[in-house]
Protein backbone atom coordinates (compact mmCIF):
# COMPACT_ATOMS: atom_id res chain seq x y z
CA UNK A 1 0.00 0.00 0.00
CA UNK A 2 1.38 2.99 -0.87
CA UNK A 3 0.88 7.00 0.85
CA UNK A 4 -1.76 7.73 -1.30
CA UNK A 5 -3.69 4.68 -0.65
CA UNK A 6 -3.48 4.67 2.62
CA UNK A 7 -4.56 8.15 3.34
CA UNK A 8 -7.17 7.07 1.36
CA UNK A 9 -8.11 4.32 3.79
CA UNK A 10 -8.05 6.68 6.59
CA UNK A 11 -10.07 9.01 5.18
CA UNK A 12 -12.36 5.79 4.25
CA UNK A 13 -12.15 4.83 8.03
CA UNK A 14 -12.51 8.33 9.23
CA UNK A 15 -15.34 9.06 7.25
CA UNK A 16 -17.10 6.59 8.47
CA UNK A 17 -16.86 7.37 11.62
CA UNK A 18 -16.29 10.93 12.49
CA UNK A 19 -18.50 14.15 12.01
CA UNK A 20 -17.06 17.64 13.03
CA UNK A 21 -18.96 19.69 16.06
CA UNK A 22 -19.74 22.70 16.51
CA UNK A 23 -20.96 25.11 18.81
CA UNK A 24 -24.21 26.60 18.52
CA UNK A 25 -23.99 30.32 20.77
CA UNK A 26 -27.07 31.88 21.72
CA UNK A 27 -29.25 32.82 18.63
CA UNK A 28 -32.84 33.85 17.95
CA UNK A 29 -35.32 33.02 14.86
CA UNK A 30 -37.74 35.32 13.93
CA UNK A 31 -41.01 34.99 11.91
CA UNK A 32 -40.70 37.68 9.02
CA UNK A 33 -43.75 39.68 11.04
CA UNK A 34 -41.01 39.40 13.96
CA UNK A 35 -38.55 40.56 11.96
CA UNK A 36 -40.92 43.85 10.48
CA UNK A 37 -42.01 44.91 14.10
CA UNK A 38 -38.15 44.23 15.27
CA UNK A 39 -36.03 45.66 12.09
CA UNK A 40 -38.58 47.50 10.21
CA UNK A 41 -37.44 45.18 7.23
CA UNK A 42 -36.78 41.72 6.57
CA UNK A 43 -33.63 40.07 7.85
CA UNK A 44 -30.63 40.98 6.08
CA UNK A 45 -27.73 37.98 5.12
CA UNK A 46 -24.56 38.99 6.48
CA UNK A 47 -22.65 35.30 6.16
CA UNK A 48 -23.90 31.57 5.33
CA UNK A 49 -23.93 29.00 8.41
CA UNK A 50 -22.80 25.30 7.91
CA UNK A 51 -26.28 24.11 6.81
CA UNK A 52 -27.01 25.14 3.40
CA UNK A 53 -29.34 28.13 2.90
CA UNK A 54 -28.83 29.40 6.91
CA UNK A 55 -27.60 32.34 7.71
CA UNK A 56 -26.25 34.52 10.41
CA UNK A 57 -27.97 38.01 10.04
CA UNK A 58 -26.51 41.69 10.41
CA UNK A 59 -29.73 42.13 12.86
CA UNK A 60 -29.30 41.75 16.21
CA UNK A 61 -31.62 41.32 19.66
CA UNK A 62 -31.53 41.98 22.85
CA UNK A 63 -33.37 38.92 25.23
CA UNK A 64 -34.58 40.23 28.36
CA UNK A 65 -35.89 37.80 31.08
CA UNK A 66 -36.86 38.34 34.64
CA UNK A 67 -33.48 38.02 36.40
CA UNK A 68 -30.89 39.41 33.55
CA UNK A 69 -30.48 39.84 29.71
CA UNK A 70 -28.29 39.27 26.59
CA UNK A 71 -27.50 42.67 24.20
CA UNK A 72 -26.24 42.18 20.91
CA UNK A 73 -27.84 38.56 20.20
CA UNK A 74 -27.26 36.46 16.71
CA UNK A 75 -30.37 36.40 14.69
CA UNK A 76 -30.31 33.11 12.03
CA UNK A 77 -31.71 33.49 8.65
CA UNK A 78 -33.63 33.00 6.77
CA UNK A 79 -37.10 33.89 8.61
CA UNK A 80 -39.24 30.84 10.53
CA UNK A 81 -42.66 30.05 10.34
CA UNK A 82 -42.42 30.75 14.61
CA UNK A 83 -40.31 33.05 16.77
CA UNK A 84 -37.68 30.42 18.96
CA UNK A 85 -34.98 31.66 21.31
CA UNK A 86 -31.60 28.85 21.60
CA UNK A 87 -29.73 29.77 24.59
CA UNK A 88 -28.30 26.97 26.93
CA UNK A 89 -28.89 26.24 30.71
CA UNK A 90 -26.33 28.85 32.09
CA UNK A 91 -27.61 30.85 30.03
CA UNK A 92 -31.36 30.68 31.53
CA UNK A 93 -30.19 31.02 34.49
CA UNK A 94 -28.77 34.85 33.54
CA UNK A 95 -32.08 35.79 32.40
CA UNK A 96 -34.35 34.29 35.10
CA UNK A 97 -36.35 31.82 32.48
CA UNK A 98 -36.65 28.35 32.89
CA UNK A 99 -36.03 26.65 29.23
CA UNK A 100 -36.52 22.95 28.95
CA UNK A 101 -34.16 20.78 26.58
CA UNK A 102 -36.24 20.48 23.54
CA UNK A 103 -35.67 19.36 19.76
CA UNK A 104 -35.53 22.84 17.87
CA UNK A 105 -38.96 23.92 16.28
CA UNK A 106 -40.31 21.81 19.41
CA UNK A 107 -41.80 24.77 21.18
CA UNK A 108 -45.31 23.84 23.01
CA UNK A 109 -45.86 24.79 26.75
CA UNK A 110 -42.07 26.45 26.80
CA UNK A 111 -41.76 29.85 28.48
CA UNK A 112 -41.14 33.13 26.40
CA UNK A 113 -39.04 36.47 26.69
CA UNK A 114 -38.74 40.05 25.20
CA UNK A 115 -36.71 40.83 22.27
CA UNK A 116 -35.67 44.11 21.57
CA UNK A 117 -34.57 45.17 17.86
CA UNK A 118 -33.32 48.30 16.58
CA UNK A 119 -36.78 49.40 15.50
CA UNK A 120 -38.90 47.60 18.11
CA UNK A 121 -39.76 45.20 20.47
CA UNK A 122 -41.12 41.58 19.87
CA UNK A 123 -43.04 39.70 23.08
CA UNK A 124 -42.62 36.23 22.44
CA UNK A 125 -45.49 33.86 24.20
CA UNK A 126 -43.03 30.88 23.78
CA UNK A 127 -39.98 29.59 22.52
CA UNK A 128 -36.80 29.74 24.58
CA UNK A 129 -35.13 26.82 24.82
CA UNK A 130 -31.80 24.95 25.47
CA UNK A 131 -31.57 22.79 22.28
CA UNK A 132 -31.07 19.05 22.19
CA UNK A 133 -27.79 18.41 21.01
CA UNK A 134 -27.97 16.75 17.52
CA UNK A 135 -26.08 15.51 15.03
CA UNK A 136 -26.92 17.04 10.72
CA UNK A 137 -26.54 14.55 8.00
CA UNK A 138 -27.89 14.31 4.82
CA UNK A 139 -28.72 10.84 3.34
CA UNK A 140 -25.74 9.50 2.08
CA UNK A 141 -23.93 10.01 4.98
CA UNK A 142 -26.99 8.50 7.35
CA UNK A 143 -26.32 5.50 5.35
CA UNK A 144 -22.83 5.57 5.46
CA UNK A 145 -22.74 5.61 9.43
CA UNK A 146 -25.54 3.26 9.57
CA UNK A 147 -28.29 5.43 11.47
CA UNK A 148 -31.68 6.86 10.56
CA UNK A 149 -33.41 10.47 10.88
CA UNK A 150 -34.89 10.93 14.97
CA UNK A 151 -32.03 7.97 15.93
CA UNK A 152 -30.74 8.68 19.02
CA UNK A 153 -27.20 8.17 19.55
CA UNK A 154 -24.30 8.25 21.37
CA UNK A 155 -21.29 10.29 20.68
CA UNK A 156 -17.61 10.64 21.72
CA UNK A 157 -16.28 14.21 21.81
CA UNK A 158 -12.37 14.14 20.74
CA UNK A 159 -12.05 16.87 22.78
CA UNK A 160 -9.48 18.48 25.34
CA UNK A 161 -11.81 17.24 28.17
CA UNK A 162 -13.52 14.08 26.21
CA UNK A 163 -16.89 13.11 26.93
CA UNK A 164 -19.37 10.68 25.34
CA UNK A 165 -22.52 12.79 25.06
CA UNK A 166 -25.77 10.47 25.12
CA UNK A 167 -29.57 11.07 24.02
CA UNK A 168 -28.14 12.67 20.70
CA UNK A 169 -30.52 13.19 18.05
CA UNK A 170 -29.66 12.18 14.38
CA UNK A 171 -31.57 14.31 12.06
CA UNK A 172 -31.23 13.22 8.21
CA UNK A 173 -32.54 15.55 5.18
CA UNK A 174 -31.25 16.56 1.92
CA UNK A 175 -30.88 20.34 3.26
CA UNK A 176 -27.92 18.99 5.72
CA UNK A 177 -24.90 18.90 6.08
CA UNK A 178 -22.79 17.02 8.42
CA UNK A 179 -22.40 18.25 11.89
CA UNK A 180 -22.64 18.04 15.52
CA UNK A 181 -24.27 20.87 17.22
CA UNK A 182 -23.79 21.43 20.91
CA UNK A 183 -24.83 24.52 22.82
CA UNK A 184 -21.78 26.63 24.77
CA UNK A 185 -22.57 24.71 28.20
CA UNK A 186 -21.75 21.18 26.43
CA UNK A 187 -18.90 22.18 24.49
CA UNK A 188 -17.51 23.85 27.61
CA UNK A 189 -17.92 20.60 28.88
CA UNK A 190 -15.84 18.86 26.65
CA UNK A 191 -13.50 21.53 25.82
CA UNK A 192 -14.17 21.75 22.16
CA UNK A 193 -12.12 24.09 19.93
CA UNK A 194 -12.79 24.92 16.45
CA UNK A 195 -12.05 21.60 14.43
CA UNK A 196 -12.79 18.79 17.31
CA UNK A 197 -14.33 15.87 15.77
CA UNK A 198 -17.02 13.78 17.40
CA UNK A 199 -18.06 9.87 16.37
CA UNK A 200 -21.37 8.17 16.83
CA UNK A 201 -20.51 5.30 19.22
CA UNK A 202 -21.76 2.05 18.06
CA UNK B 1 -35.93 -12.29 50.84
CA UNK B 2 -37.94 -9.46 52.65
CA UNK B 3 -38.58 -6.31 51.48
CA UNK B 4 -35.44 -5.13 54.66
CA UNK B 5 -33.12 -7.67 52.82
CA UNK B 6 -33.86 -6.74 49.31
CA UNK B 7 -33.64 -3.05 49.94
CA UNK B 8 -29.91 -4.13 51.64
CA UNK B 9 -29.10 -5.31 48.64
CA UNK B 10 -29.83 -2.61 46.62
CA UNK B 11 -28.07 -0.51 48.74
CA UNK B 12 -25.07 -2.76 48.64
CA UNK B 13 -24.90 -2.50 44.79
CA UNK B 14 -25.40 1.20 44.67
CA UNK B 15 -23.40 1.92 47.26
CA UNK B 16 -20.45 0.20 45.13
CA UNK B 17 -21.19 2.03 41.96
CA UNK B 18 -22.39 4.75 42.53
CA UNK B 19 -21.38 8.42 43.88
CA UNK B 20 -23.76 11.42 44.28
CA UNK B 21 -22.64 14.69 42.05
CA UNK B 22 -22.23 18.29 43.22
CA UNK B 23 -22.20 21.02 40.85
CA UNK B 24 -19.62 23.65 42.20
CA UNK B 25 -20.43 26.90 41.52
CA UNK B 26 -18.01 29.83 40.76
CA UNK B 27 -15.81 30.60 43.73
CA UNK B 28 -12.75 32.05 45.37
CA UNK B 29 -9.95 30.78 47.84
CA UNK B 30 -7.81 33.15 49.72
CA UNK B 31 -5.15 33.66 52.34
CA UNK B 32 -4.86 34.56 55.34
CA UNK B 33 -3.33 37.70 54.51
CA UNK B 34 -5.58 38.05 51.39
CA UNK B 35 -8.73 37.47 53.50
CA UNK B 36 -7.31 40.85 56.07
CA UNK B 37 -6.76 42.75 52.96
CA UNK B 38 -10.39 42.00 51.45
CA UNK B 39 -12.76 42.27 54.44
CA UNK B 40 -10.50 43.12 56.96
CA UNK B 41 -10.67 40.37 59.07
CA UNK B 42 -10.49 36.32 58.80
CA UNK B 43 -13.09 34.22 56.92
CA UNK B 44 -16.48 33.69 58.68
CA UNK B 45 -18.37 30.71 58.30
CA UNK B 46 -21.73 30.42 57.08
CA UNK B 47 -22.57 27.17 56.47
CA UNK B 48 -20.65 23.61 55.90
CA UNK B 49 -19.97 22.30 52.73
CA UNK B 50 -20.50 18.26 51.99
CA UNK B 51 -16.65 18.42 52.49
CA UNK B 52 -15.63 18.24 55.82
CA UNK B 53 -13.69 20.98 57.77
CA UNK B 54 -14.85 23.50 54.12
CA UNK B 55 -17.23 26.15 54.48
CA UNK B 56 -19.13 28.69 52.61
CA UNK B 57 -17.69 32.00 54.49
CA UNK B 58 -20.10 35.28 54.83
CA UNK B 59 -18.03 36.79 52.68
CA UNK B 60 -17.90 37.86 49.44
CA UNK B 61 -15.80 39.11 46.47
CA UNK B 62 -16.26 40.50 42.93
CA UNK B 63 -13.96 39.20 40.24
CA UNK B 64 -12.89 41.57 37.98
CA UNK B 65 -11.64 40.12 34.28
CA UNK B 66 -10.37 42.74 31.18
CA UNK B 67 -14.13 42.14 29.68
CA UNK B 68 -16.42 41.55 32.58
CA UNK B 69 -16.76 40.81 36.19
CA UNK B 70 -18.71 38.68 38.45
CA UNK B 71 -20.09 40.21 41.85
CA UNK B 72 -21.02 38.71 44.74
CA UNK B 73 -19.22 35.31 44.40
CA UNK B 74 -19.02 32.91 47.13
CA UNK B 75 -15.38 32.66 49.09
CA UNK B 76 -15.01 29.44 50.56
CA UNK B 77 -12.89 28.39 53.88
CA UNK B 78 -11.11 27.76 55.65
CA UNK B 79 -7.78 29.79 54.09
CA UNK B 80 -5.45 28.52 52.05
CA UNK B 81 -1.74 28.66 51.08
CA UNK B 82 -2.25 30.29 47.56
CA UNK B 83 -5.25 32.35 46.19
CA UNK B 84 -7.46 30.81 43.39
CA UNK B 85 -10.66 31.46 41.51
CA UNK B 86 -12.40 27.99 40.20
CA UNK B 87 -14.98 29.49 37.39
CA UNK B 88 -16.17 27.65 34.28
CA UNK B 89 -15.17 27.62 30.89
CA UNK B 90 -18.37 29.68 29.90
CA UNK B 91 -17.25 32.09 32.94
CA UNK B 92 -13.76 32.72 31.77
CA UNK B 93 -15.32 33.72 28.12
CA UNK B 94 -17.00 36.44 30.18
CA UNK B 95 -14.32 37.45 32.34
CA UNK B 96 -11.66 37.84 29.01
CA UNK B 97 -9.61 35.30 31.10
CA UNK B 98 -8.45 32.07 29.45
CA UNK B 99 -8.58 29.98 32.66
CA UNK B 100 -7.07 26.49 31.81
CA UNK B 101 -8.88 23.27 33.02
CA UNK B 102 -6.71 22.25 36.42
CA UNK B 103 -6.82 20.18 39.07
CA UNK B 104 -7.70 22.55 42.32
CA UNK B 105 -4.23 23.62 44.11
CA UNK B 106 -2.02 23.33 40.53
CA UNK B 107 -1.97 27.10 39.82
CA UNK B 108 1.44 27.84 38.71
CA UNK B 109 1.43 29.58 34.86
CA UNK B 110 -2.13 30.24 35.25
CA UNK B 111 -3.65 33.49 34.56
CA UNK B 112 -4.55 35.93 37.55
CA UNK B 113 -7.56 38.68 38.36
CA UNK B 114 -8.57 41.06 40.54
CA UNK B 115 -10.87 40.55 43.39
CA UNK B 116 -12.56 42.85 45.24
CA UNK B 117 -14.00 42.44 48.83
CA UNK B 118 -15.73 44.62 51.29
CA UNK B 119 -12.69 46.10 52.76
CA UNK B 120 -9.86 46.28 49.52
CA UNK B 121 -8.74 44.67 46.42
CA UNK B 122 -5.91 42.08 46.23
CA UNK B 123 -4.43 41.67 42.54
CA UNK B 124 -4.19 37.67 42.45
CA UNK B 125 -1.02 37.23 40.12
CA UNK B 126 -2.18 33.65 39.26
CA UNK B 127 -4.61 31.00 40.13
CA UNK B 128 -7.86 31.55 37.51
CA UNK B 129 -8.40 28.28 36.64
CA UNK B 130 -11.44 25.69 35.55
CA UNK B 131 -11.68 23.28 38.20
CA UNK B 132 -10.99 19.46 36.58
CA UNK B 133 -13.73 17.56 37.20
CA UNK B 134 -13.29 15.26 40.36
CA UNK B 135 -14.54 12.76 42.34
CA UNK B 136 -13.56 12.72 46.14
CA UNK B 137 -13.95 9.19 48.14
CA UNK B 138 -12.56 8.85 51.42
CA UNK B 139 -10.10 5.22 51.67
CA UNK B 140 -12.99 3.05 52.72
CA UNK B 141 -14.98 3.84 49.50
CA UNK B 142 -11.99 3.47 46.85
CA UNK B 143 -11.59 0.06 48.17
CA UNK B 144 -14.76 -0.82 47.64
CA UNK B 145 -14.57 0.80 43.93
CA UNK B 146 -11.41 -0.41 43.42
CA UNK B 147 -9.91 3.22 42.37
CA UNK B 148 -7.14 4.54 43.56
CA UNK B 149 -5.90 8.36 44.59
CA UNK B 150 -5.00 10.22 41.04
CA UNK B 151 -6.50 7.44 39.36
CA UNK B 152 -8.71 8.96 35.95
CA UNK B 153 -11.87 7.01 35.39
CA UNK B 154 -14.99 7.51 33.41
CA UNK B 155 -18.31 8.40 35.17
CA UNK B 156 -21.66 8.24 34.12
CA UNK B 157 -24.22 10.55 34.82
CA UNK B 158 -27.51 9.73 35.50
CA UNK B 159 -28.89 12.82 34.36
CA UNK B 160 -31.53 14.13 32.10
CA UNK B 161 -29.19 14.79 29.80
CA UNK B 162 -26.83 11.68 30.47
CA UNK B 163 -23.19 11.92 29.89
CA UNK B 164 -20.00 9.92 29.83
CA UNK B 165 -17.55 12.17 31.58
CA UNK B 166 -13.97 10.93 30.64
CA UNK B 167 -10.76 12.34 31.99
CA UNK B 168 -12.24 12.26 35.65
CA UNK B 169 -9.85 12.35 38.33
CA UNK B 170 -10.18 10.20 41.70
CA UNK B 171 -8.90 11.88 44.57
CA UNK B 172 -8.79 9.58 47.82
CA UNK B 173 -8.87 11.03 51.68
CA UNK B 174 -9.54 10.81 54.96
CA UNK B 175 -10.44 13.74 54.77
CA UNK B 176 -13.05 13.16 52.10
CA UNK B 177 -16.77 12.86 51.66
CA UNK B 178 -17.51 10.72 48.65
CA UNK B 179 -18.69 13.32 46.15
CA UNK B 180 -18.15 14.38 42.03
CA UNK B 181 -17.85 17.65 41.76
CA UNK B 182 -18.23 18.94 38.31
CA UNK B 183 -18.65 22.85 37.42
CA UNK B 184 -21.59 24.56 36.19
CA UNK B 185 -20.85 23.72 32.30
CA UNK B 186 -20.75 19.84 33.03
CA UNK B 187 -23.80 20.23 35.33
CA UNK B 188 -25.57 21.88 32.57
CA UNK B 189 -24.19 20.01 29.65
CA UNK B 190 -25.92 16.59 31.55
CA UNK B 191 -29.30 18.75 33.04
CA UNK B 192 -28.00 18.02 36.70
CA UNK B 193 -30.64 18.28 39.62
CA UNK B 194 -29.55 18.08 43.16
CA UNK B 195 -29.76 14.38 44.00
CA UNK B 196 -28.30 13.06 40.88
CA UNK B 197 -25.75 10.27 41.23
CA UNK B 198 -22.99 9.18 38.83
CA UNK B 199 -21.45 6.06 38.45
CA UNK B 200 -17.79 4.66 38.21
CA UNK B 201 -17.30 3.00 34.95
CA UNK B 202 -15.62 0.05 34.88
Amino acid sequence: MNEQELHGLVDAVLGRLFVEIEASGRHVHVTKEQALRLFGHPLTPKRPLSQPGQFLSNERVTILGPKGEFQNVAVLGPERKEGQVEISLTDARTLGIDAPVRMSGNVSNTPGAILSGSHGQVALPQGVIAARRHIHLPPEDAVRFGVKDKQVVRLRAFTERPVVFEDVVVRVSPDFAPAVHLDYDEANACGFRKGDLGRIMP
